[in-house]
């Protein structure tokens, strides 16, 4: 019997629909991205990006030249334009402001060859580090309100360059999703004077059967309402809104990650995925009743007609499988 | 300069980012969905279906064989079940509930070559009756909350069958996307008393930029804040809450919509598509704070990182540019 199962932070309904899975769903055909003859994102070709904003060179290596291990560059085709006033307008019944942003691509590595699959969980930590720089430094301009942290990893999954890398997206207005989590949080913590996550986390520690992996500051599970085969969140146990506050933490975080790629590698051969950084807003960084945490969706599905038109999910795997076939490879 | 636009009913915000456009973004390869030898949806293969539930068989033939123009069936690896009751459940943070709905396939032609790009008007509407037809019978089941119509068309939109087919999902509750475009419609009509779909098509047909076509009863919009190049709805002219109430516009809605095929046709070349039909809930079918229509989106970019973890969307094509460049073709 499939069964509906809700997100219970933001009401978002899921179909579990096991039996369906027994069709051939999973997408397996992998395109690789297109093959660019000079990569942009290599060391040597730092004059093709724009001026880096963060590096990590232990080397003590000059800035757009060789020698970085992290390096972070606006992107060359922005979304959002750093530069203006946002210039809010109404016109008739719509809204509108100039688009007003950071658009950054942070280059996780120097080898073109390397994926986040082949680092070292310290090589991890680093691109948290970077992350956790450029948000620090993009929060001082008080034109944005969110930072979004995600990386398309696949084509399938939206990447089109080859060379591993993630984007930061900052923006002047909080993400919808954050604020239908935010709202599910608070209207949680009015109630019960607790935040929802951690009482997620409490709830999945007894029960168990999604918990992929657990380390000293870090759960991972495959939640209640996955949208997607194999979908994980990993969060923090202690009660934490803002991604960039327990940097001391990444170290933890970065082998959490790493076994969860692992996994992913062994399980689902280098899957196409995004994952997305969901952190609290600029102006409210500190707040009870909401918990940042980083989701990870492997690409093995396509959503179609039914999930944009409804905005709900069809999920052939149940988390609880995807925990267990997990946990074992 | 990119810029920032929301929905005026569902306060989702889109970024239009022309320069973005300017990469070759647009997916261009389409591998057809995979060969079966035997096609189920072909006629005089009947008995490879479930049993049909609607057909129209102008010649008089029987059920389940050949003789019919349209003919809908229950979806062979249905995401959710018709027999048994929902037993709604809590577990601890969570809410579960039996998966019981329907899943049904309208097969739109005998013909296994022929889409509805080749489809005269009068074929279309025969597959809104189809629609129709389904919708009023399911209705009468009181466990069910909705009615959702789609389409997937091309292997990128999500398609697995290359017969040209619709599907329906009767839902026990009612789909987030349609609560949001509610909620906005409600808030709008306390304040005003007017439908905020109305207002639209008002200031649609005022400001002109966006309107694709207009017939007699409907009006084709490439919506203000569209989420994906080319972007198309639907809308009647005249309130109207839900799909099923006026079937004798069905002839002029089939007219506008096989247009709007017939120039994605010419400007983007059989692009993969999905639509979707907005119709009121099962329980509130007349209202007058929501306005059925149809949401066409071709699928030529790829949704990636940012818009699953924002909610919003990244759109090249600005949709006055969509609509100067559809109306000319």
């Amino acid at each position: 019997m499939p069964e509906l199962r809700k997100d219970p932070v933001t009401d978002r309904w899921v179909i579990i629909s096991e039996e369906r899975g027994k069709r051939p769903v999973f997408l397996t055909e992998e395109i690789s991205p297109q093959k660019t003859l000079i990569c942009p994102l290599c060391p040597g070709n730092e004059p093709m990006t724009p001026h880096e904003v963060f590096a990590i060179r232990r080397d003590g290596s000059q800035p757009n030249t060789p020698g970085w291990t992290v390096r972070v560059v606006p992107n060359k085709f922005p979304a959002l334009r750093i530069e203006g006033d946002l210039e809010k307008e109404g016109i008739g019944l719509y809204d509108r402001m100039n688009g007003i942003g950071a658009h950054e691509v942070i280059i996780e590595t120097p080898n073109h060859n390397e994926h986040l699959f082949d680092m070292v969980p310290e090589k991890l930590s680093d691109i948290f580090i970077a992350f956790k720089e450029r948000c620090l430094d993009l929060a001082n301009d008080k034109r944005f309100r969110y930072i979004m942290i995600f990386k398309n990893y696949g084509q399938r999954a939206g990447a089109t360059i080859d060379h591993s890398h993630s984007q930061l997206i900052a923006l002047p207005i909080v993400p919808k999703n954050v604020s239908e989590e935010i709202r599910g949080g608070l209207t949680h913590y009015k109630i019960k004077e607790r935040c929802i996550f951690c009482d997620i986390i409490a709830q999945e520690r007894e029960e168990k059967v999604r918990v992929v992996s657990e380390n000293e500051k870090f759960l991972a599970i495959s939640p209640y309402a996955s949208r997607f085969p194999f979908e994980i969140w990993i969060l923090p146990k202690k009660h934490e809104s803002s991604f960039t506050d327990q940097p001391e933490n990444y170290p933890s975080l970065a082998e959490i990650f790493s076994l969860i790629l692992r996994k992913y590698e062994r399980a689902l051969n280098r899957p196409p995925y995004n994952f997305m950084i969901h952190t609290s807003p600029l102006n409210t960084p500190h707040i009870p009743y909401y918990h940042w945490h980083i989701e990870i969706i492997p690409m093995l599905t396509r959503p179609a007609g039914f999930e944009w038109g409804t905005g709900f999910y069809i999920n052939p795997t149940p988390p609880e499988e995807a925990t267990s076939f997990l946990k074992e490879v």
